[in-house]
C-alpha cells in the first residue's frame, strides 16, 4: 500500500508517545512546530512514491509494492535504484530519515536467515510476517542502535549501571521486557515504530544485551527525550527550517515486546550479524543522502556566485572550488554506484552491496564534508556572515537604504540575493550545518569502523600472492605462504586468472 | 594610558551611536544583551594589561605605554611579543577584536610617511598626533574597509549607484564628507572609533574613493546595522555566549569628518599602500587569534575524551586526530613566528612582518579552520550533537533518568560531562562556529588574495639564477636571464651567496 | 582471431620500423633487449586472451572474437568487462599498453558515424573495414595523438615551424602525405601500426592538422625514437627489468597513407569529437591501469612488512596507512565502475562511460599517484633505498656477514627480504617509479584538462533549479532562470523528478 | 681552522678505510667515481665556510672559528644562522650531509653534561677534548646511529643473533671493543670520523647496546659497504651526476675504540638523552636541508615553465601549483625558524630548538615530500619524462631533426629546453628522487616518532585549564584536575597567563 503525505500526518494522531522536545511534553506530535520540519521530510518520501514518473526509483520489492525505502533490495538494480531514490529525497531535505528502516529490515532478512540455519530457530519467518505487515500499512521506522554506553573502557555487562546499554531484564512466556537506553535514535518523535537494534559484536556475557525487536512509537515504558528538528520556525533558516532532522534519546523503563515482534533474544553468536549487516546497508545508503545534501551545496554555490555578479566561466578560481566540490560529491557517490555493481546476492536472497566500496563511500563522505563546507563558502564568499538578519528586513529605518547599498547586479534585487546568502548560510553555517558535519563524521559508525570493515573485508591475501608469484617464490623460508588472510578469489583478484572467476559476483559482468 | 574593562563599559555611555540589531534601535550599547558577548571580548584586553604579570606581553609602544592591541611594532620582538598577546585573549574570547585598531594604526603609519615623502604632504603628522590622543584615552578602534562593491565586474566610479563604495562626497575647506557603505565591520557598535580604510588599490578614476579617517563612533549620520555579538543570552551556548563578536553594516549619509581626522583623501596613488600594509600586519595577527581559538579546540577536544571515560594516550586513533589538530594550529602559528623573526623595518620605523611567512600562515588557517573542526569532532564523538538540549535539564520527568543513563565515568557526573559536550557544540557546530570558519577563510581576504601575496612577494627569480648557474648556462640563447621578476638577494637565496647578505634583513641574525 | 605471446613476437620480425633507442639503430625490435620488458607486456595481453578461465574478461566484441584490449564496448557490461581486463593485465605488467587501440577503435566509431550524418562522408564504413581486418589479425595498435607542439602561445598553422604539429603535407587521387612530429607514443617500437589523432579541437585555419589515419609501423618515412622499455636488464628492476613500456618520439618525413585508411582529412569542425571521445574512453581505461599497479603496491607493502617481521594486524599506524592505500586506489576504481554503469549508448551503438564519473576518477588517480608512494613508502620503511645493491649479493668478501645482520625474521632469509626491498624500491623509487607518477598526473590529459571535462559536462543547471524551486522562486527580477547551461534532466537531477527519467540512461537500472 | 675542498678530498688520501661499493673494493675514496658526488658535496661546505661574505651564515662556535656545519648553537641566532646556513650549502647539492655531526655534537653535550651530574662521571670533558681536536682539524664527521634491528618485536639483548645491533662486546683496561651493525649511515665512505650513538632509549637489560664513541673511518675491524653517492656518471644525471649522498651499511667485527673518545658505555638510563636530543637537533637541521632541495624544484619548475614557452603570470593553474610549492616549503621552512626563536638553552649551554615545532616542522616535510614533486610534474609537463635521453644527442641520424621539431621558443634552443626538462627528471622521477622521497619520510626518524614527540611535549594540560576555567569548575567530581600531564606554563598556555612567563624560554621575547 502507499499513503501519501496527508495520510502520513493523520496517521501520527493515532499514536500517543511519550515526547519531549526541550524540556516540554509534547501533545500531538504532527502539530508540534519544533517537529515540523521532520514530519515535513518523511511526509515527501510518502508522496514521491505516488509520483508515476518517479515509479521507477521511489518503488521497490517484489512487484514494486513497496515504498523504496523501506524496500529490501534483491538485485544489483534495486541498489541503484535505492541510491538514487535516497539522493533525491534528500535532495529535497537534507535528510529523509525512514530509508533507515530499509537498511534494517535487508540486515534482519539476511541475519535472521542465518541463525535459523545455525540453530534451528524460526526467526526469520517471525520477521517476514511483521515485514508484511509494516509494508501492508507504509510504515514509517525509526533504527534504535546506539546504546548510552556509559564508561567506555568496560563491556555492557560490566558497567556499574546496567542500563546504559538496553537489555532484556526479563523474558516472559509472551515475550521480552526491554530496560536501558538508546542514544541517537534519527526522527524518533514521528516514526511509527522503533526497530531495536544490537550495537556491536557480543560475547556471551553480555547475551541480555543481544536483543533484535520492534516497539510501536507509543509503548508504554517508552520516553523520547528529543532535539528539535532542524530549524523550526527560525526566520533565517531558510531551509532548515523546512525541513529537518530530531534526535532523540529513547529511554525503556520495562517495555514489554511479545514474541512476534522479537528477531534476536540472546543469541550472542548472531549479534555482529545484525549490526555488521546493517552498516554495511546503511553506509551505502548514506552515500547517497550525502550526494543529495551535495547537490544542494553545488546548486547554491553557483546560484550565490550568480547572485554576487560574478560569471563561473571566467572566475578561474571560483570554478576549480565548483569543480572541487563535485569532485568530491560525485566521487563519494561512485562508491556507491560501484558497491552496488559488485553486490552479492546472499542465502536470503537480499542483494549486500560490497562492503570495501560501501565503506570507502562513507568514510570519504565522512571526513569530507567540512571540505564541503570550505569549498560552499569559498565560491559564496563572506558576505554569507555578515548581511543584516532577517528581522532587520522588516525595519523601516533601514531596509531601504540597505536594499539600494547591498544589492551586486542590476536584475537582481537585494531580497533576492540575501535570500540565497541565508540559504548557504543555513545549510553551511548554521547549528544545522554542525549537525550535518558531525551525522556525516560519526553517523552509521565513525571513521575507525569502517576503516576497521575494509580491512576485514579486503582480499589482501590475494595481492600478496600476485607479488610472491611475480617475484617466483614465497618470501617465507619453509614454503608457507605469506599473510594468508583474505585470499579469496575474483574481482581484482591475482589468483582469480588461475581459476574460473565465480559465478555469483558481480552478477552483473557475464552477458 | 590604561584604562580596566569597567572603565571602558562607563565609557561607552559617552557615546550615542545609532546602532540596529536584528531590527531593533539600541539605547544604550553598553547594557544592550544581545552585544554584551562582545563588550565582554573587549573589556578582557582592558583588564589583562593592567595584570602586572602580562606586562611584557600586553603593553608596546615606546615605554611600554600603549596596550598592545593598539601599539606599532617595531621591532622583531615586538611582532613575537603581538603574536603571543593576540592568542593569549583570542583563547580566552574566541576573537578579542580590537587587535585591528593596531594593524591600520601600523599600516597608516607606513604609508603617511611614504606619501608625504612623494607628495610633500603632511599626513604623517596629522596621523601621529591622532594616534597619540588615541593612546592616551586607550581607544578601541574598530576597521571599516570593505565595500558593499555592488555589481563585481565593475570599477567603483563605474556602478551604477556610486553609495555601494564609500567615498569623499565633498570637500569642504574644514574636512571632508563621506558616503556610502561599508560591510563586515567586526565589533563596529561597541568601538569607541571606527578607522575608515580604503580595500583595494585605486586608479586614478577612483580618485574619490580613496580615503582613509577616523570617524566618532556617534558621528552624525552614520548608522550601523549589526548582528548580535556572539549568541548572547542562549542557553546551549557555553561559550558565545559570553564571548563574541558582533559584525556589521556602517552606512555613512554625509558624515563630516574634520581635517585633522584624515589621513588619506584622493591620493590615488597611495591606496594601494594603505590596504597591502594594513593586510601584511593584519593577516599576522588573524595567525594568533586562530592559533588562540585552536587552543580552545585542543583543550575542549582533551577534555570531551576523558568525559567520554577515554584515556588519550591508548587510543591510538583518538591521539593522533590530537596530534594533527596541533600540527595544523602550531604549523600555522610557526608561519606568524617566522614572518616575526624576518620582519624588516621600514622606513617609518615600523616592523613590518615578513609578507610571504604571513601570507603563507593565512593561507594555512583559512582553508585549515575546517580540518580543525574535523578533527576536535572526531576526538568528541557524535553526542555532541545529540544530547538533550539545556531546557531539558530542568525537566523533572526526564532529568534524573537521563542523568544515570546518560553519565560515562563514574567520577565525572552528567551534568559536567554534557557542559564540555555542549562547548565543544558551541565551538564547532553551531552558528558561530558557522562565523569562526567563514571569517577565517574571507577574513582579512579571501585565498586568492593571499596566493597573489605570495606570487608577488617571492623572490622567484633567484630561485630561477640558482638553477641557470647550476646548469652553467642559462636557457635563453640571447644571455638575457630568465624570468627576471623578484630576484632580490637575502634570505633563502642562491645570489645571496654571491654577494654579502644584506645589514638590514634580517636583523636579528648577526650578532 | 587469437594470437599468442609467441605469435606476436614473431609477427614483429615480419616488420621493418626504422627504430632508435638511445641513440641506436635497432635491427629487430622482437631481439632488442632495451625494449623487451615492453614486448613481454605487450605479450601477455595476447596469452591472458588464449586462458580459457578469463574468456568473459579477456575476449569481447559481438561473438567474443576480439580481444578486450582491441575491442569497441557495446554495453555497459563490455566496460565493467573492460575495466576489469585492464586491471588485471596491468597488475601483471605495471601497464599493458594494447587498450589505447580499443579506446581510439570506440572513439573513432563515434566520430565518423557523426561526420558521415553530418557531411554525408563514407569515414565510417572505411573504418569499420580497417577494424575487421586489424581484428582478423589480431593486431597491436599504438596511439600518435600528442603534437610536438612548439610555441604554446600561437595555435599549430601559425606555429614559426608548421612540423611541430603533425598534418597533411600533401593530397593525392591515392592518400594523403603526412609531415611532422609525434611524441609521448606509448610503445610504439613494438606495435604493429601507430594511429595518428588529432589532439584538439581545430578551427578552420587548422583544417590540415584535423587528420586521423592508421599508419603501419615500418611507413616509410617514419622514424621512432625511443627511450628503453622499463628497466629492462638492470639487476635491481626486480619488477621493471621483465616488464615496462618505451615512450616514444614519432618524426613523419613525407609519410603517404592510402585513402583506406583516413578516417579524417581536414574536416576540421570534427576534430574535437575524435579527441574528447578518444579523451573519455582512455580515461576510464586508466582508472583501471592505475588500479592494477595500486594492487602491486598493496601487494608488495603488505609483503614487505612481514619480511620486516611486522604483523599488520597489530601495528596500527601502518595498518591505518594500507587501509589508506586500498581507500585510495578502490576509491578510484569506483570512479571507473561508476562511468561504466552510467555508460550512454551512442547512435553509433558504442558504450561511452559517464564522462564525469571517468574525468574524476582519472582527476583522482592523477594526483594521488604520489600518496600511494608515500603510502608504500611508509608501511616498508626507510631501508628500502638504505640495503647494498644487487652487486653486493655476489661479493664473497661481504655477502655472508651482511646476510646474517640484515635478516629480520628468523623465517624469512635475507635474500628473499632483499628481494622484496628492490622490488619496492624499483616501483617507487626508480626512474621507473618516477615515469608512472609523471603518465598518471600528464597521460590522457593534465588534471586541468579533467576538471574542463567535468565542469563542460556537469548538470549545473539542474542543481541551480533545485534551490530555486526550493526558495520558491528565481534570483533574477525578470524572470529568467539563472545558469541556463548543462540543465539536462536524468541523474541525479532535481527536474528529473518532474518529468519522467529518460529511457536510455541508466539502462541498466529499470528491470 | 677551516681547510678547503680541495684539502678535504687530499685529506681523504691519509686514510685507508675498508669501502665496497656494488660489490666491489675501492682502492681511492677520493678517486672512487661512484662517491665522486658525494665527495663534492662535502667539500662545497668547505669552501663556502673560506667565502667572505658568508662568513656570518658558515661559522660558528665561539669566536666564529669552527664550521657552523660542526658547530654547537648556544643562542637562538645560532640557531636561526645554521638553518640558513644549512638550506643554503642544500640548495646548491641537494643534501650536503655534514651538519649531521654538528646535530650530534649538540645533543652529546648535553646528554655528557647531565650524565656527569646525574653519575659524577667525567664524560663531557673528554667529549669537549674531542670535540676541540675535531674542530682543530676541521673533520668531516658521520653519524652511525639506526641498527640492523633484526627482528622488530624483540629488544636488543633478545636478539637470536645479538650483532643485528652494534654492542660492546668486551670492556678492556684502555677501552672497548664494539661489534655489530649500523645500517643507513650517509655519506659513511667519505668522511674522516665516525660517532657511534644509541638509535633508542635503553633498559637495563640492554646496557651493553648504551654506547656512543668516536671511530676513525679506517679503524680495523670496521667494514663500510656502500651505494654508490648520487648517480655520479649518469649522462640523464644533470645534478645528481654531480652532487649525491652514499648511504651505506656498517659492519664492526671487533672494532677497538680507547676510552678518550667513549662518551657513553653501559649507562642505559642515559641512553635516551643521545637519541631524543639528537633527533630535535636533527629534524630542526633537516628541514633547512629540505627546503634546500625546495628551492631547487621552485626554480626549476619555474625555468621549465619558460621553456616551454609558458608565462606564469598568465597561467592561472600553473601559478597556483608554483604558489602551493612555495606554500609547502616556507610553511615548514617555518617551523623551523619559530623552533630557533622559541628554543631553550640547556644546563649545558645548548640552545635546543623547540621541540613541538621542529617535530611539525619535519612531519610536515616528511609528507609533503611527494606533493612537491607533484607540483613540479605539474607545473614541468609530461615531456619530461617522454623527451629522448642524452645518447640521443649525439646520434647524427636524428638530432637535427629533433632539434628542430621538439623546441619551442625561438629563444630557447631545443639543448637548452632538454637540459632543463633533464634537470628536473633527475631531481623528481630518477632513483635519487626516490632517494630523496624515502629519506625525508623515514631519515631522522619515521612520521611516528615525530607525532610521539609532539605529543610528549605539548601543553596539554595547560589547555585543558583553559577550557576548565572558562567552564568555571573542572569536569571530575572530586576536585581533582583533567590531564594533569604536561601542564607547563609559559608559550600560549592558558595557565601562562596567571604567572609570570618564565625568564628563560622565548629569550628573544623580553626586552
Amino acid at each position: 500500500m502507499f499513503i501519501s503525505g496527508r495520510d502520513y500526518r493523520e496517521s501520527l494522531k493515532r499514536y500517543r508517545p511519550r515526547v519531549y522536545v526541550n524540556g516540554d511534553l509534547v501533545g500531538s506530535v504532527a502539530d508540534e512546530p519544533r517537529l515540523g520540519a521532520g514530519v515535513n521530510a518523511v511526509a515527501l518520501t510518502y508522496d514521491y512514491a505516488l509520483r508515476e514518473e518517479l515509479t521507477p526509483l521511489m518503488r521497490g520489492g517484489s512487484a514494486g509494492s513497496v515504498n523504496r525505502m523501506l524496500a529490501v533490495p534483491s538485485t544489483s538494480e534495486d541498489l541503484l535504484n535505492k541510491l538514487e531514490a535516497v539522493r533525491l529525497v534528500c535532495q529535497e531535505t537534507g535528510c529523509a530519515q525512514p530509508y533507515l528502516g530499509g537498511d534494517a529490515f535487508a540486515a534482519i532478512r539476511s541475519a535472521t536467515a542465518q541463525m535459523d540455519a545455525d540453530l534451528a530457530t524460526d526467526y526469520r519467518a517471525r520477521f517476514e510476517a511483521y515485514a508484511e505487515s509494516a509494508w501492508a500499512e507504509d510504515l514509517a521506522i525509526g533504527i534504535a542502535m546506539t546504546d548510552g554506553k556509559g564508561d567506555r573502557s568496560e563491556r555492557p555487562h560490566a558497567q556499574a549501571n546496567p542500563d546504559v546499554y538496553l537489555h532484556i531484564a526479563a523474558r516472559r512466556t509472551d515475550g521480552i521486557v526491554l530496560r536501558g537506553v538508546k542514544a541517537i535514535v534519527t526522527g524518533a518523535p514521528y516514526m511509527h515504530e522503533l526497530l531495536v537494534m544490537p550495537c556491536r559484536n557480543m560475547p556471551e556475557a553480555d547475551r541480555d544485551f543481544a536483543v533484535c525487536c520492534a516497539v510501536p512509537i507509543d509503548a508504554r515504558g517508552m520516553t523520547i527525550v528529543s532535539r528539535p528538528a532542524g530549524r523550526s520556525g527560525e526566520a533565517a533558516a531558510r531551509f532548515s527550517g523546512r525541513y529537518g532532522q530530531a534526535t532523540a534519546v529513547v529511554v525503556f523503563e520495562d517495555v514489554f515486546v511479545p514474541w512476534d515482534r522479537v528477531f534476536l533474544a540472546g543469541e550472542w553468536q548472531h549479534s555482529g550479524a545484525f549490526t555488521y549487516n546493517y552498516a554495511t546497508h546503511h553506509r551505502h545508503t548514506c552515500i547517497a543522502a550525502r550526494a543529495g545534501f551535495g547537490d544542494l551545496l553545488i546548486g547554491a554555490g553557483a546560484l550565490m556566485t550568480e547572485a554576487n555578479g560574478i560569471d563561473l566561466d571566467r572566475a578561474g578560481n571560483l570554478q576549480e572550488s565548483m569543480v572541487e566540490l563535485i569532485k568530491i560529491v560525485e566521487g563519494f557517490f561512485a562508491c556507491g554506484v560501484a558497491a552496488s555493481t559488485y553486490c552479492h546476492v546472499d542465502g536470503a536472497g537480499v542483494a549486500v552491496p560490497d562492503p570495501v566500496f560501501a565503506n570507502v563511500g562513507k568514510l570519504l563522505l565522512a571526513t569530507q564534508i567540512y571540505d564541503m563546507h570550505r569549498l560552499a563558502h569559498h565560491v559564496s564568499g563572506g558576505l554569507v556572515v555578515a548581511l543584516p538578519g532577517p528581522d532587520e528586513d522588516h525595519n523601516p529605518a533601514t531596509y531601504g537604504k540597505l536594499s539600494e547599498l547591498l544589492a551586486a547586479r542590476s536584475d537582481i534585487p537585494y531580497d533576492r540575493r540575501i535570500e540565497v546568502a541565508r540559504f548557504i548560510e543555513d545549510l553551511t553555517a548554521s547549528n544545522q550545518a554542525g549537525w550535518y558535519s558531525l551525522i556525516s563524521l560519526h553517523g552509521g559508525g565513525s571513521p575507525e569502523a569502517m576503516k576497521m570493515e575494509i580491512w576485514r573485508n579486503y582480499p589482501l591475501g590475494s595481492k600478496v600472492d600476485l607479488v610472491e608469484r611475480l617475484l617466483e617464490r614465497g618470501v617465507l623460508a619453509d614454503g608457507r605462504r605469506a599473510i594468508t588472510r583474505n585470499r579469496q578469489p575474483g574481482r581484482c583478484c591475482a589468483e582469480g586468472c588461475m581459476v574460473p572467476l565465480p559465478e555469483a559476483a558481480p552478477l552483473t559482468l557475464k552477458k
